[in-house]
């Protein structure tokens, strides 16, 4: 275990003061080319060397010939080159002094016993110089904080609280426009391809110990150092969420994964009790893995495993009752107190059971508001889930009741539905009890989006929403358990 | 067993000459009045009468201030009125000669005993008349096809396939927006409300029925006429595939049915006997429902369980392996034959195991064209999937390759991805294979929404793809079942 973030392997890869690039060109479809048009398009802060045998620049950078030309010695390099010629550039990278470096190229263990002799020979030179390096065969690391994203893709959000560890790179890159659409983003992602040097146990202590990060994320095809995960895993978690999703746990994912990066896998159960020891909490997708970082990052942690629910609607406020139900939570009834305060605004044809169903509302500003600072101080529940939904079409015909109708009403619309969703976001997250928001919209509705940008988490449909109370729930249960085993 | 169509007691609620409605004004608010705006919006074609006391036009239409002023029996009766006029109202429909009635008010057996009074009241009014209604507590009726949305949302998507019945009158109204981000819609929709005459069984031979409905949805609390839904289902089931989402299965979820609808459920392994006796898919989320759906809709039935997994990321390949095997389907081993057909397109670091894994590509038109025309021929396999990722950035790098930059680029990016898109979307409707794709990207993405539009199958992410496939392969073996049965 590291004990502070700096005498991580990893601080030097995603914090580096400057940075040599191999692979980049003009060439605009090659992987090197996209993974520095990706690292300027953020704003590295510090100077960046491409080496480029013929070009004089290299997208609008002064290219070097060769790694001795540069004058400066490269906080870290990175290697998107033939597999060939990854040996002596890494040899010539540890004679300049450079101590860190990323290697993109594939074409090692993955593809069989030749490619097996090239990982264990730039493993000797590495080890030579003391080089500590991230892949073969990954897709890079990004440091959003720190205004690095040595990957293929650009990042185009705000930096983000979920730190990301992978054992498939997609999972970093290509959840970039994934967490977007929620709003979400990463703090920092690493691709840790072959993991011939640094491997996901690195990466976790790193994001343990990271400042930006919340809630670690963590994609898993097999673990190699089992017992330091464990380890690793036990200290972090009793201060800081983790989440995981293992997929080696069929023949069919022990495959995949064993051409995919050459590791092997273990059954379910064995993974099952190994997350269960570490406090970690198993994941069954990589949306769920999403949803339940969502959550651990903007909630506070439920006292227990009460939820009360609010909808308007009651086909989905039954679904939230099943669903929490099966994700191991109960609904109890309502309090007396809160059925009192509850009563000016229930319709006739709404209920005070648990969900609280309002039916079709007059006020629809009483549901986001009234209603939910009401239930938000009941005292028999742990957590609330709050179902929401606003159409344009709705507020429009509201407008037209006012009198409001053609382009004003268009204007006076986004305006209302802006100012619900900011002041609703508040509730939620100033709120004393663990409060998530659910809905069947997503971002292509302006108040969801509006909520998403507040931050505030309102998860696609009620059974998501459920699943990720549950995993809070079930967090907060073995953290105890850690936490009393000393 | 209804013998065609028109002996359903549903094809004069959603194919009506002509309709009164009670309870529209010029309150736009009013429940009533957003119904009437729906109606009017989606172009229903026959005569449409408000009745109001006091208006003398509402929302453009010349109002009547009694049923009996109409010069015409209207073919529908759609009452959003209080509760205790509905018997009266009802009553005068009988009166005029209305056989067809949709009553959306509340306040009957859900709210308790003088409710339950109140319902049957109305219920010996329909049968004095022989008046066919659904409802009362229900949301309303859409037939696409027909250009009648008699609920109180706008549908503003093109007519669709699916045809649902619904205990929850939101599964047909909140899905509107759901199943348009998807290209998808209904072709009719029922929300059954409290089913005091017509029920979900009603729906269900409907829908059967329904040249328009390709597959058919079910969301269930509760069945009331088990051996009625038992017989339908098995005798619709062999012809046109039937699948229920049901909450009751825990005592939250039947809870929260009973405060909703006033219906009891029952356990879920009750249900399960009767789904699979049936022939029903049973799907765990409304999006599942959807998505098993959306495959049965759009994809040939598959001939068994194997599954071949095309790729370029080995992340969502792993995770699709995984997903399949856990959906009870298996991912054998690449024919010889295609490994041979190939072999001229696989990159060194590249996999033929299955999945098949591309990693980085150079010629992207390649893995949307000739590799899925060769692997759709694998005879070893039933059934495709296919992961597609095509953000705009990289195909604007792509661009800047051949010197086209600036505006001139966005413009050939877009065509570029249509173009792609309308391709490879004629390639998986027109398969001799099943073929399903699957991407993290949803509609903000262009390629994607494209794919959309044209009709394709692209579910959102690898294990939900995973999953309708797995329900195809249950279906098929459900339907030999029931076939062999006799």
């Amino acid at each position: 275990m590291i004990r502070e973030l700096a005498d991580s392997p990893l601080y030097g890869i995603v914090n580096p003061e400057s940075i040599v690039i191999f692979g980049a060109s003009n060439k605009y479809t090659a992987m090197g080319t996209s993974l520095l048009a990706s690292i300027l398009s953020l704003g590295f802060p510090g100077p960046v060397y491409p080496v480029h045998l013929k070009e004089k620049e290299v997208l609008g950078l002064g290219a070097y010939a060769s790694l001795e030309e540069i004058p400066d010695i490269p906080g870290l390099a990175i290697i998107v080159l033939p597999t060939g010629v990854v040996a002596e550039v890494l040899d010539a990278c540890g004679k300049k002094g450079i101590r860190h470096a990323i290697i993109v190229s594939g074409g090692f263990v993955e593809v069989g016993e030749d490619g097996a002799r090239l990982q264990e020979q730039i493993k000797d030179i590495a080890k030579k110089y003391g080089i500590r390096f991230l892949g073969p065969n990954c897709i890079g690391a990004v440091n959003t904080h720190g205004k690095l994203n040595a990957t293929y893709f650009s990042y185009e959000q705000k930096p983000g609280f979920i730190g990301m560890a992978s054992q498939s790179g997609s999972f970093i890159t290509q959840m970039f426009a994934y967490l977007k659409k929620y709003g979400l983003g990463f703090s920092s992602g690493f691709s840790v391809g072959n993991e011939a040097d640094i491997d996901i146990v690195d990466c976790l202590e790193y994001l343990g110990a990271c400042p930006d990060t919340k809630v670690i994320g963590l994609y898993i095809e097999s673990i190699r150092r089992g017992r330091e995960f464990i380890e690793a895993a036990r200290a972090i978690s009793v201060k800081k969420p983790i989440v995981a999703y293992y997929v080696g746990g069929t023949d069919a994912g022990k495959k995949a994964g064993l051409s995919h990066t050459g590791s092997l896998a273990g059954p379910d159960a064995v993974y099952d009790g190994v997350f269960a020891q570490s406090g970690v909490i198993r994941a069954r997708s990589m949306e769920e893995l999403f949803d339940f970082c969502w959550c651990f990052g903007t909630c506070r942690l439920p006292a227990g495993k009460r939820v009360l629910i609010q909808t308007h609607s009651g086909g989905p406020g039954a679904v939230a009752a099943d669903a929490c139900a099966r994700a191991g939570l109960t609904i109890p009834p309502v309090g007396k107190d809160t059925k009192t305060l509850l009563a000016p605004y229930l319709p006739s044809t709404g209920s005070v059971n648990n969900p609280v169903d309002f039916t079709f509302i007059k006020r629809n500003t009483d549901y986001l508001a009234d209603i939910p600072d009401i239930l938000v101080k009941d005292k028999g529940t742990d957590a609330m889930l709050m179902y929401m939904m606003m159409p344009r079409q709705l507020v429009l015909r509201a407008m037209e009741a006012f009198g409001i109708t053609g382009d004003a009403a268009l204007v006076e619309s986004d305006k209302f539905i802006d100012e619900q969703a900011a002041l609703l976001a508040k509730r939620i997250l100033s709120a004393d009890k663990t409060f998530v928001g659910f809905s069947y919209y997503t971002g292509e509705n302006r108040f969801i989006s509006s909520m998403y940008e507040h931050g505030a988490p309102v998860l696609p449909g009620p059974n998501r929403a459920a699943r990720a109370l549950g995993a809070m729930a079930r967090y907060v249960d073995l953290k105890k358990k850690i936490l009393s085993q000393g």
